[in-house]
């Protein structure tokens, strides 16, 4: 099956992959001015951090020929989900080119080359973590889908079967939002994968009968310390890994890390709407008035982390030393 | 609001709570002829150990009227689910009575009064492990729908409500199936609890935040060893709840207690159908072919069960020794 990039330009436009028609249909959104990005971006066309950055980019192209002005235009695409700090570097960075009198066109593309260059020098790295005949359990997201490139965490479990070495991938659905049974196992299918959608809480049987060889998960945010930020339900699994004696390994680029932040309770944890939980497409599962503890993301301490995997080689152990040297 | 039973014998017929319709609806089923019953049964309109054998019990009084003979509609009634061995104790038990020449109909009003003695007394024991202002996590469904009594777990917490010491009920949701989200949100909110819902893979963040005080779950069966089989994601609880000093506390009825079975490693963990994890009220969230790894439960060693309560007392700490003791 062909490949459908998560972003692309063609043909005077910018295409999007429509990730909220996934796994069902594979459908590509064309963007053909600022606004129809904006809306793209805000409906969750497109997702993941590296993947917005890219899109961002693109998009001042398309700003170039706003009525408003690209300068606004460009303003309205960064802003479109505002806690998406690669959407906005994506858009300044093909403004740069655009204030300097470059297309903003090639920004964008080399912004895409170094996300595509960042993957696969993560392969490269996290490759020699993963065993022959390797059972793998991964979470969320962290495909082509949110890169330019092959993505983090499931690029390595795609390289290692490209290499002959992966037994099985075991997806977490990811509740609540299931980007693993609807995107990671679209991509795992896609890319001819032996694997299998389990339940979140089913992972701790999993490694109870000894068939975890290696989690793999990417990040949202790496602090100074170590401390890995990332979609809620990976710190259930880094404690279950350290009770079964199984490495627990990060892959995600260097611009994930955060010096700034000093450990993981200094970052705020977003609370998300109580609907994601007691509703599922629209029918209420929970009763009328529920409420709901629905935290995006959890922290997973340093010590509980085996490896942190980055373009420019890998944290092991993981210390503020080790994580200041990679990143700065 | 009144409380429906789960399991009841009203102007010759037994009714059921279903068990399906909720929490979207309260909706009583009646079952005039054990057909309707086996029928309701092996929809899971009813649901849990206890619950099954009074439903089978009662089961009797219909089979006694059967043309087939009440031995034959009996025997189809205790064959309904092949697994639940609490239905065809239910059913014997009734049924014996029968025999002796007895009205089947007080045979099943004594086993269901012993089960609600059952969980009284599990409660009176229960409570004194449940400190003042206690934050309680659950997981599955172990209440008044599981029971003829209050349940066992949720009976718990349930009874610390009344006593002014529950802060709050942390619900797991319980994928695949919901249980907790359906079901025992409904009770909670029937029964005026402080609760939410969260996904399952949401507890370690409540762990970490210290927002855990003791963890409150059921059992499908205790083995000799004092390990504990229940509901797929209880392991992962016990794992959270060791790494973070919490308490894991199994209720369940000495009717679990299966001294036949040795250790963990006896139980044959049964696989459920794909379909429950790739799919969601008829949508398909996984891709078309998506394999499913789908155990419906789990088990948990006994070293990482604080106490088991039981109508007998409670054993702390779990040896074999001890569950022999309570059990025998």
């Amino acid at each position: 099956m062909d490949r459908l990039p998560a972003v692309a330009w063609r043909d005077g436009a910018v295409e999007l992959l429509d990730q909220t028609a996934l796994p069902a249909t594979e459908r590509v959104v064309r963007c053909a001015d600022a606004a129809s990005l904006v809306d793209a971006i805000q409906r969750l066309v497109v997702r993941g951090a590296p993947a917005l950055g890219v899109a961002g980019a693109y998009g001042v192209a398309l700003a170039l020929r706003d009525p408003a002005g690209v300068e606004a235009a460009a303003e309205r695409i960064a802003a479109a989900r505002p806690t998406a700090v690669n959407l906005r570097r994506g858009v300044e960075h093909a403004l740069a080119a655009v204030r300097e009198g470059r297309d903003p066109l090639a920004a964008a593309d080399e912004l895409a080359a170094a996300d595509a260059a960042a993957s696969r020098a993560m392969v490269a790295y996290g490759l020699d973590l993963v065993p022959d005949g390797a059972r793998v359990l991964t979470h969320c997201n962290t495909g082509s889908l949110v890169s330019a490139g092959d993505g983090t965490a499931y690029a390595v479990a795609r390289a290692a079967h490209g290499a002959g070495r992966l037994a099985r991938l075991w997806v977490d659905e990811t509740r609540p939002l299931l980007q693993g049974a609807r995107l990671t196992a679209w991509e795992a299918a896609r890319d001819g994968l032996p694997y299998a959608v389990l339940p979140d809480n089913a992972a701790g049987s999993l490694f109870a009968a000894g068939e975890v060889d290696v989690v793999l998960v990417g990040a949202d945010r790496i602090c100074a310390d170590g401390s890995v930020a990332n979609k809620v339900g990976t710190y259930p699994l880094a404690v279950l890994a350290r009770a079964h004696g199984v490495p627990f390994v990060v892959v995600a680029p260097v611009s994930t890390v955060d010096l700034a932040t000093a450990t993981g309770k200094d970052i705020v944890i977003e609370q998300r709407s109580a609907d994601e939980v007691t509703t599922f497409g629209g029918t209420r599962v929970a009763p009328e008035g529920a409420a709901a503890y629905n935290p995006a993301f959890d922290v997973t301490p340093p010590h509980l982390v085996s490896a942190i995997v980055t373009e420019r080689g890998v944290v092991s152990p993981v210390t503020e030393q080790k994580v200041r040297a990679v990143a700065e």
